[in-house]
């Protein structure tokens, strides 16, 4: 255990500058605490909100910055006070590795609301020290913010479910929509969008494709019965679009659930909400007891992601093919089998 | 019970074009029929909405119009499958006066979302002919849109409760916002803004009226303590005004609840609703059973309304007030009280 009293030098994939290129960057990690473990990252996916930090399309981004919240790895070494993992154990960290405790939000068990909490790259640690993400050969996390993954799921698949994947379980948890027989719509077919219909769909839900490009709009329009037909649409798009043509498409008390981050304002008229009292909400990501709720849910009824496994060599061209929404539906880096020294 | 086999002349005040300028008018009423009440108008209150209706605003007018949809009256004759009221009851009427009775919502009791809806005035009745408001001498209305009034509240205290009253009891009702201890929001001080305080501090909560001019919204907004403070904001404003400053004061999971039928379109960023998980949702008056229900708890409260009674040769000077917002809060017609014929 001697290792707990040495920082470690880790190896990494960093963007160093708003260029957004990755590559190989050396740093440590803090010592294994007492309610830290440290992990062998195995898996990592690639979010579209990784290229928006990279390119520090927010204004907020800090360099070297390594990437990376949805991290499937294998617990190497555990602190003294936790009992919930041992080593060898494979686990996943999503978008969050830290939160106040004593909020609201916290105090509920939903810590993805605290103002205060810590995301697990392009944030800096209680320590003082910068966060970095999952590309990159190891990690330490506090245990708060490491679930285990279910026995005889695939770890590659299981990566995009700690983020793409409670992103859409976790709205349908809490706003009541996770029996099945109901009518749903997902707008937007990407990292989000397919897990969208992937859970949706082991709910037991009837579920719509709609397209956000014009053209699709209206065929997918078309393709619908009439309006007032769906009780949910998720609205993954994270670009302007306008409402007003969902909204229609839901029933008295529908909901249109946005989780994607958009910059510029969103439009809608009132009586589009009050006749048929609909809600446009929003959802982010999703809590830790819901992330272990998704991935048993998702165990359960044998949900597994549809990926495009890569190496690391390739990073920089899948963020690439990313942003022309060329993959079908997440690229998830082979970390462990990669080479990550030049 | 020959009247029955007749129909009957009734007076009202009507517009009888776009100038919106109300004047004497005599028309018919339909027998009553086996579900019909037959009531001599008392009261009426005047409403933002019929602004709008008299004068074109919606561009679905028709003339003449008799308008007025806060009707509080006596029953002087009733159908033979009229069971629920007896001629002498003090009855109200609000918005509606006809529903299909076979589609979701009329299954599920708020047959305010039925898209087949009657209302009061400047609609088609199912026998081909106009619908006439409450500033008459009398109305025939189906037994199902007609609601007593509780024994002991002034007569001329409900009028201002059957549109003002409930459209802001049915959304606290409908989205679990009535019990006490709840913070609330209250914004615009309107008729029904100020039934929106009333009916809040009645059920417990600790109530911040928000003004929607841009001076004193500044003010409001120094006085309540901070971001995140507030379950609820109903937004009674029927203008276009920003959405941003009044989400900030909502709590995790709270609901800007809308009132106001605007015709331009309201603009929100999609972080403002993800981060907090808060609603832009909307309500359209309320249901038959939401107005027995927030009657009855008026009545246990000790709710009254703050009017101004006025008699009928004023209304066009009223209406001229109201615009001008130059009304505390409500002015509600002493119909029987009237001379209305020239």
């Amino acid at each position: 255990m001697g290792s707990l009293d040495t920082e470690r030098a880790t190896m990494g994939w960093a963007a160093k500058d708003p260029s957004g290129i990755l590559s190989p960057y050396t740093y440590t990690l803090r010592n294994t605490g007492a309610e830290d473990v440290y992990i062998k990252v195995l898996y990592c996916g690639i979010c579209h909100t990784d290229i928006h930090q990279i390119k520090n399309d927010l204004g907020m981004s800090n360099y070297p910055m390594v990437p990376g919240h949805e991290v499937v790895g294998e617990v190497k070494e555990v602190g003294s006070e936790v009992s919930n993992f041992k080593v060898g154990d494979k686990v996943g960290v999503g978008v969050l590795v830290g939160c106040c405790r004593n909020c609201r939000p916290c105090e509920a068990d939903v810590e993805q609301y605290c103002n205060k909490k810590i995301w697990s790259y392009n944030d800096v640690y209680t320590d003082g020290k910068p966060t970095q993400g999952g590309f990159a050969e190891s990690m330490v996390v506090d245990q708060k913010f490491v679930v285990k993954i279910p026995d005889g799921m695939a770890l590659e698949q299981a990566a995009p479910l700690l983020c793409a994947g409670v992103t859409v379980f976790s709205p349908l948890s809490h706003f009541g929509l996770k029996q099945s027989g109901l009518r749903g719509g997902i707008l937007g077919l990407g990292g989000v969008g397919h897990m969208g219909v992937l859970i949706a769909k082991a709910m037991g839900h009837h579920v719509t494709v709609i397209s956000s490009s014009d053209k699709k709009r209206v065929e997918a329009m078309e393709h619908l019965e009439a309006a007032d037909s769906l009780d949910y649409i998720i609205d993954t798009v994270p670009a302007n679009h306008p409402l007003e043509p969902y909204l229609s498409l839901l029933k008295l008390d529908g909901k249109l659930i946005l989780t994607g981050v958009i910059n510029t304002p969103m439009q809608f008229l009132t009586p589009m909400v009050m006749l048929g009292r609909k809600a446009i909400t929003g959802s982010f990501i999703g809590s830790m007891k819901e992330t272990k709720e998704m991935l048993e849910f998702c165990r359960e009824k044998g949900v597994t992601s549809m990926i495009e496994v890569i190496k690391m060599d390739y990073v920089n061209k899948a963020f690439e093919r990313l942003e022309k929404n060329d993959v079908r539906y997440r690229f998830v880096v082979d970390v462990a089998g990669s080479k990550l020294d030049p």
